[in-house]
């Protein structure tokens, strides 16, 4: 009626007239405003709390007076008594509309919030996770109309929560009685209903209403490390995140390794699941100590891995992924319990989200990267590269993404190089060399000054530089290129061809000193010649990866580049140009995206929608086989100069000059001679 | 087209034209006749085997000429070369119709058969197993088109069985890739569909065609003892039977006192739980060995049990069952996993179907009784009673059920009884007294001879009679009232009232001999007045339920008695009527139903749409709790007597005479005073 009352909630811009007296979270409910309630409207989990705004709102067309809504009420006044109520918030399912009046719905009351990411986001984060809380109050049972306290539940669920079909997980069946007595009839319901579920899945329940929090965890399986994101599933808030160490390394630093240790020994995939398990159980211990909830809390996991580990994961044994055509057990998205999987890190109920797998080489790891970067919605032809082990490449606009992965192996982790260690205190991240003096300035993880900045010897110490990481050995010998201490070939020149008193001879070959830590009684930390061609290969991999993807998609160049992984975040993108890891392209459009698998894996843990949105995805996307590509191997060859042998890079040089240097010339044709 | 050749399949009549050159199989499938095939038309499966018949059939207006179908062709030559083909019998995937023509399916080429039931039969088992057969050819896999083994399979289903929507077990998964690289991408799957499912559930996969049969197992769990028949889910036939004792009867022998314990002993419900998977790991080994097949082919299992076993298989505290208001955790039917329940005794993806608790005291035991019984399709009154520790009674009609459970405790199993025990051989099973004589003729189990009949004494021995069972004490007390040895109070009288030798005095009352094996150093068998005061206890119990559903109902009198159970099944109608167990009703209404539950378990093990019709049974009857019902008390007592003190029974009276003695009343006086 026109009579009704004008409401009007912020920051949404919802309005209309509800009958007088109607609550503020019955008019929110019926006026499609996303207001949170757990407790169903009983006063007492706080959840619909909104602040009304008042004064003549002309946008709005509504002047709004304190009394347009009811005073407050005793269950108000205990909930505030008992544990506060911020100064200018009411409870929805209490306070009732009286008159015209102008509500804003702050953030943490919007069961859709926006959660920011913290990386260079492409965009939020939308809060729509499955599994949720509900809280209910559950008939007694009675003799002469006997129904199981399973049935009343649902009962109760169905008539207050709109629940239609619910199942019970077998594991939480067996505290169900003892909840509601404990409860008096009252619990909370943790309820999930995943995208594809037709049903809501009962996994857990609390007596009374459960102010615990639920917890969700994303993890990233990789082949060297496990990461995992403890999120609160309510508010998206990260409340601890972790690392450990893969334990599956000791039965080989490499996929293809672990794979045939699954194929020569009698089951080794079984072990290696058994490991996998155990270091998720420390894991979740981990994170559950750091944020200080208790496991049993954490109620979903999504998983983000390659190929490989998601079969040993799940407890599928992996040899087919050893040999064309790499054919996986199963490529589809799976969704199923910790006690499914046998997986007893969690509670028996957890629902485990696998994402899907793009290829038998292109693992659900570089879906994630899909999700979380999005290469489908650009307009811009965009390459997304992973770098890691493997590398999974993406290539792609609004109109097609493609897909490959490319064997770069260890070398840009620090394996394989003479000076190499882990990204860790110590070791030198960052290197600039004068072109002139062919001297090096170093930066080492641990601390903020460069070598050449005062203060910086006190700090680190000469014994506290103890080799190079990853990002370094990228930036070391892209400037030693720059510098003309390397020629396109790849080969250190002499001290003679070069000037430098830097370089010294190692057997026929030479290396160049970036720090001499020896009187100190600290290491000699040197790029050999073999530390170079570690790289030369591991470069053309990638190189020839994306260049294979350009191919299919008919380009010669992109617009921009996405360098993606937790190693990606740290390598300098003019470097990694120098190198030729990457084709050419505008420097400013070589961007970083952090973790963007880890990402991805935050987003289907949070929205339940975004598991539909990458299924989708990876069906659209087109996959390239790299191992069996013909054309992959000349491109690989063609790669192993610095940066290119045929390749231009006209961007690079509008940035940098590239010395057209060419050492050894003679020495090669001594040796071949020999 | 008119031109096109007529078919006529028998025996279902179906009939219609296709055209020329259509297979028998095709023609089935378009006609809707009820064919199978396992392989899909390959001519390797048999199972569409049909018997063309040839002659002029007027009847159905065709004259079937030989001509009419295709000749052998090389797929049936080799069928018949490596197997064997009936004569007269064709693969209906490889003949093709050429002209008019009928066709007889026999039996066994149809899925939905009909099972005839072996006992005492309303009606037949149709049989619509949840879990059948498929072979397939799956697409091998195409490194520049990848997909998971599993999704090509589930394409594969998709395209030849129209399985929409795959899912598969986690334990299966794990063997997908060997069973499809063993089978050269043949493969034979066990597809699962219950009748809530929207999906089909891959439970087992074998490579090629698996000729193995799939099996299922039709459980009764009963507080003593466990049985079990295990199924062929393709034919219905039971390939095996066996039955155990429940190991959980060391933790008490009815179920009250299992809920004791499980309330007393911290972990004791877990111990049961145990104790009684245990047991159906014993049981399915016996099955399985009797039959000759691996368990690993046992892919479904239906089981019936009262409430308190219902909780302890499923692992769930049966505590709330041993008080008002007898809560069941969950009343529902139940579809899971064994790995879900924790039941090793099967494949971790077996499937296994707990029928509907009827209340907290009724449980899915009398549920089987209904489903097997359908009192709701008949028109008269009946009356069906499940004898055992708890009886399970059911009234009902057309127009309404009503259903209660009575605690007559174990005195009709032999137990509580001086002479009781099992039924088995040794055990007195059946009695006559002679009225003039007052001596007793006996029958034993293991004999077929009775006891007054030339060569009983040497078949059976005077040790070989070593108590009495359950039959058997119905009998005795039945015979002793008909003889006049005991009166209406159910007093024995003495040696001067009745006036027989064979009454012994036995402290302040009287027992009555069966027989004395003393001499030939065997026992002495008789039957006491406490033995008497047990019976009574526990007919009046079974008849005071009954007699609460009548009222209930609004009538005093029942068309029709059905007594179920194992142990109903042996019975005496005419004996049970005497002692006043149930009430009266014409004789030759009192039928026997043998062990019903497991009957109702057997047909939703072979009829998936049963386990709906069970389920819309259940809650379609009404429940009558005992426990609480005041008027239950007052049926007790008056029904201690022998018949009943007051209800005239008037069938009865109509075949047999019922001596109007009294005992004792000086000697009952007697004790008063002291």
């Amino acid at each position: 009626m026109a009579d009704d009352p004008l409401v009007v909630f912020t920051p949404s811009g919802k309005r209309g007239r509800v009958p007088t007296g109607t609550s503020v979270l019955d008019a929110a409910r019926r006026l499609g405003v996303d207001l949170d309630s757990v407790c169903g409207g009983r006063g007492i989990c706080s959840k619909c709390q909104i602040a009304p705004a008042f004064g003549d709102f002309s946008k709005h067309g509504i002047v709004s007076r304190p009394e347009a809504l009811s005073e407050w009420n005793a269950v108000e006044a205990r909930y505030d008594e008992k544990r506060g109520l911020k100064t200018g918030r009411r409870l929805g399912c209490q306070a009732k509309i009286l008159g015209d009046v102008a509500l804003d719905v702050p953030p943490e009351s919007q069961v859709h919030r926006q959660v920011v990411r913290k990386d260079a986001a492409l965009r939020e984060i939308a809060m729509n996770p499955a599994t949720r809380l509900a809280y209910v109050e559950v008939a007694e049972p009675d003799m002469h109309a006997p129904t199981g306290d399973a049935e009343r539940l649902a009962e109760a669920l169905r008539a207050e929560w709109g629940v239609e079909r619910l199942e019970i997980d077998p594991s939480v069946l067996a505290g169900l009685q003892k909840a509601l007595r404990t409860g008096e009839w009252r619990v909370t319901c943790a309820l999930h209903k995943g995208h594809r579920d037709s049903a809501h899945r009962l996994l857990a329940i609390w007596p009374g209403l459960h102010e615990g929090g639920i917890y969700g965890l994303a993890v990233d399986l990789g082949s060297t490390t496990i990461a995992a994101h403890l999120t609160d599933l309510s508010t998206g808030a990260v409340v601890a995140s972790s690392g450990i160490m893969n334990p599956q390394i000791r039965f080989g630093e490499d996929l293809m390794s672990r794979v045939s240790y699954a194929m020569m020994n009698e089951g080794g995939a079984t072990e290696m699941t058994a490991a996998v398990h155990d270091a998720m159980g420390t894991l979740v211990g981990n994170v559950a100590a750091e944020a200080g909830i208790a496991p049993g809390l954490i109620l979903e996991m999504t998983l983000v891995c390659n190929p490989v580990m998601q079969h040993l994961f799940l407890g599928l044994d992996p040899v087919e992924l050893g040999q064309a055509p790499f054919a996986l057990a199963t490529s589809d998205s799976l969704s199923l319990s910790a006690h499914d999987i046998g997986l007893a890190a969690l509670p028996a109920a957890a629902r485990v989200y696998v994402l899907p797998c793009i290829a038998g080489h292109v693992g659900a790891d570089a879906a994630a990267v899909a999700l979380s970067e999005r290469p489908d919605l650009s307009d811009e032809l965009s390459l997304t590269v992973d770098v890691g082990t493997n590398a999974e490449i993406l290539l792609g606009d609004r109109r097609r993404v493609l897909a490959c992965s490319s064997p770069t192996g260890p070398a840009f982790e620090g394996a394989q190089i003479s000076s190499g260690q882990r990204a860790a205190a110590g070791a030198i991240e960052a290197i600039r060399i004068d072109p002139v003096t062919k001297e090096p300035r170093l930066k080492v993880i641990g601390c903020d000054l460069w070598s050449d900045e005062p203060g910086f010897v006190e700090k680190v110490g000469a014994q506290g530089i103890t080799g190079i990481c990853g990002s370094g050995i990228i930036e070391a010998v892209a400037e030693m290129r720059l510098a003309g201490l390397v020629d396109a070939g790849g080969l250190i020149g002499s001290p003679e061809e070069t000037g430098s008193k830097r370089i010294l001879p190692d057997g026929r070959t030479h290396s160049y000193v970036l720090h001499d830590g020896c009187e100190a009684g600290g290491p000699l930390v040197t790029v050999t010649q073999g530390d170079i061609r570690a790289i030369q290969l591991a470069k053309s991999a990638l190189y020839a990866g994306a260049r294979l993807l350009m191919d299919e998609m008919g380009v010669d160049r992109v617009d921009r580049i996405v360098l993606a992984g937790a190693f990606g975040a740290h390598i300098s993108p003019l470097h990694a140009m120098v190198l030729g890891m990457i084709p050419d392209a505008p420097l400013g459009k070589v961007t970083s995206a952090g973790n963007a698998a880890g990402t991805g894996a935050r987003i289907a843990l949070l929205d339940v929608e975004a598991r539909a949105e990458v299924e989708r995805l990876v069906r659209a996307i087109t996959k390239v086989e790299t191992a069996v590509e013909p054309r992959f191997q000349e491109h690989f060859v063609a790669a192993n100069a610095i940066p290119h042998a045929s390749a231009p890079f006209p961007e690079l040089r509008r940035v940098v000059d590239i010395p057209e240097v060419r050492f050894g010339a003679a020495t090669t044709r001594r040796r071949r001679r020999a």
